[in-house]
């Protein structure tokens, strides 16, 4: 089975997700510069969201890259990833529109550790798919940063319902740690 | 003919549709998790179609694969089903606000009958575009799993009207029976 | 200059176009039939324009799919063309809120004249690239199907404010006219 | 790494961009030509908006088609790039429902100034990935129109706060600028 359609598929999900959630920046009725300052918690967190879709599909291109093949379970595991994911324009704005109140910040840590782990699932069914010496399976180790994005991901979670402040400054640690895209495939693929 | 574009123009709309889904999920002015609750049940009807969408996009994506050419009446018979495809962002969210209320309960289903009846066209006329012996035509075969989604539909609508949340059941039956992508095409094509 | 961006970015557009429609069937309050009953016009009128849509798709699909490359008329007037196309939603959504009131329907007209004008000059870009004696010109040909739509959507526009049922029946007419794909290309793409 | 993904999620969001502007239309609820009348001012800013967002694809189109291949400062300069493409659904709604009022005015040129910095990062981007002497770097050139665009929207910026109407037609003289696509590389190319 060919990964094309899973590709396109994938970057249309991805795309509407990273667009839709302007649609959360509602357009104030006033038109002064004061009009827009309710807005800054909701911008914010759209600059947040937006740079992690853009994570998720820099590291699925870059993953997919390193596939050959997929199979039934790579689809729905690649399906659950996009339904968490899908998930985030809501939590993005329920965050925004309450100033980064701790439930809001909380839940937005939950969807963020669920899609994490969905990309794990991901990743463990296209390295059994090709096989655990295949350049895949070693371009994706130990997968430290996956394993210390959870943890931070949990520990943000827990640390939002008193100080969301700081769990939104664990998420942006986590989005900054995944910036520069997975080298180890870049690596791996180049021998 | 070629069948690229059918596949691109497919796989946009149903990413919109998958996508658009999410926007019904509004978000609550409240910040703690009881606001949450009167989510509940949109949720849950966001969940079943995310579910749905995603199996007619792994089945078609399956079908395609194994179609060589299309034609005219194949690309009408594949409008006619993301035309039903496009009403589920509706019924499901008219499902879930009236929390599965019998006739909202009732219309998903007749959507997704309508939806299986156009795919069971869209089927046949690829089969007959390739021939009765192709192996296209082979692995669609007597279709068994696609009639019992029909009959199941059917029984479902009826009794929707009086126990709604048992018709709920049986669309998730549906939708577990194909959670499984379809295997008789992997075969005939491994073959 | 290659075809494939351009053909990806008209299938992206026209697949949003075609299901952000679905977003003015806002869903009722009420969970029975008659809670539905006001929704008949915006139905109907999102049904005409799902048609319209797919049928510049299908056409659009035909006609790139018989040209070998474009150039920076050719994508200004693909532009030009999903710019009309692009306010279909808002023309389909004032048609049927007012219950196919005069000035909407005659406003639906015009967008739709305005379109078939632009697949008009896109045809003869396309055309002009390709040279006089190539497949593509005389596919095109005299283009009756064409000069014909222009001339009853003129009629329609004007008969709108009078008799706005009679103009909704002339453009379900130049759908039904055009639902066959267009057979002048796959014939000379034949010989 | 190849850019066929690149391009692809670039179409999508730029696809849905310019679609998902179109629902700033909102549809009025009398069913009169003057009942229109109050939307020009939405539709001009549309229009306007339209164009660039046209213009940027096609643009983008010319300069990937002229790459061969990427990596990943070439993606995140994309990805800034769309950010702030995906902020001028906002701005065009905010200017066009305040009657191109001077703020809203300035900050659609803040935008379409810090689009423009960023394409120009992506052009940087992609020239020194090919190599100063690559066909890509030479057909990039001094990027005369480039410079001249951002001297025009900073202009445009400060003008706005005094004669909104004015920058109104600075961002209309940079668009026409840039109506005809990128000669320098179909004439690199072209050698």
């Amino acid at each position: 089975m060919s990964k094309g359609r899973l590709e396109a598929f994938s970057d249309g999900v991805l795309a509407i997700i990273i667009t839709i959630m302007v649609l959360e920046l509602k357009v104030p009725h006033g038109a002064s510069l004061e009009d827009l300052t309710p807005l800054w918690p909701v911008f914010l967190s759209y600059v947040l969201s937006f740079i992690y879709i853009g994570i998720y599909w820099n590291n699925h291109h870059h993953m997919l890259h390193a596939a050959s093949r997929v199979n039934g379970a790579i689809l729905w595991a690649n399906q659950l990833l996009l339904f968490w994911l899908s998930l985030v324009p809501f939590v993005t704005a329920w965050m925004g529109e309450n100033h980064f109140a701790p439930v809001p910040v909380a839940l937005y840590g939950v969807v963020l550790f669920l899609a994490a782990v969905s990309y794990t699932i991901l990743a463990r069914a296209l390295a059994a798919h090709h096989g655990s010496d295949s350049k895949l399976a070693r371009a994706l180790g130990a997968d430290f940063k996956g394993k210390a994005s959870l943890a931070i991901y949990l520990t943000a979670i827990v640390v939002a319902l008193t100080l969301p402040w700081l769990a939104g400054l664990l998420y942006t640690l986590v989005a900054v740690m995944w910036l520069v895209p997975d080298r180890r495939i870049e690596r791996v693929l180049a021998e």
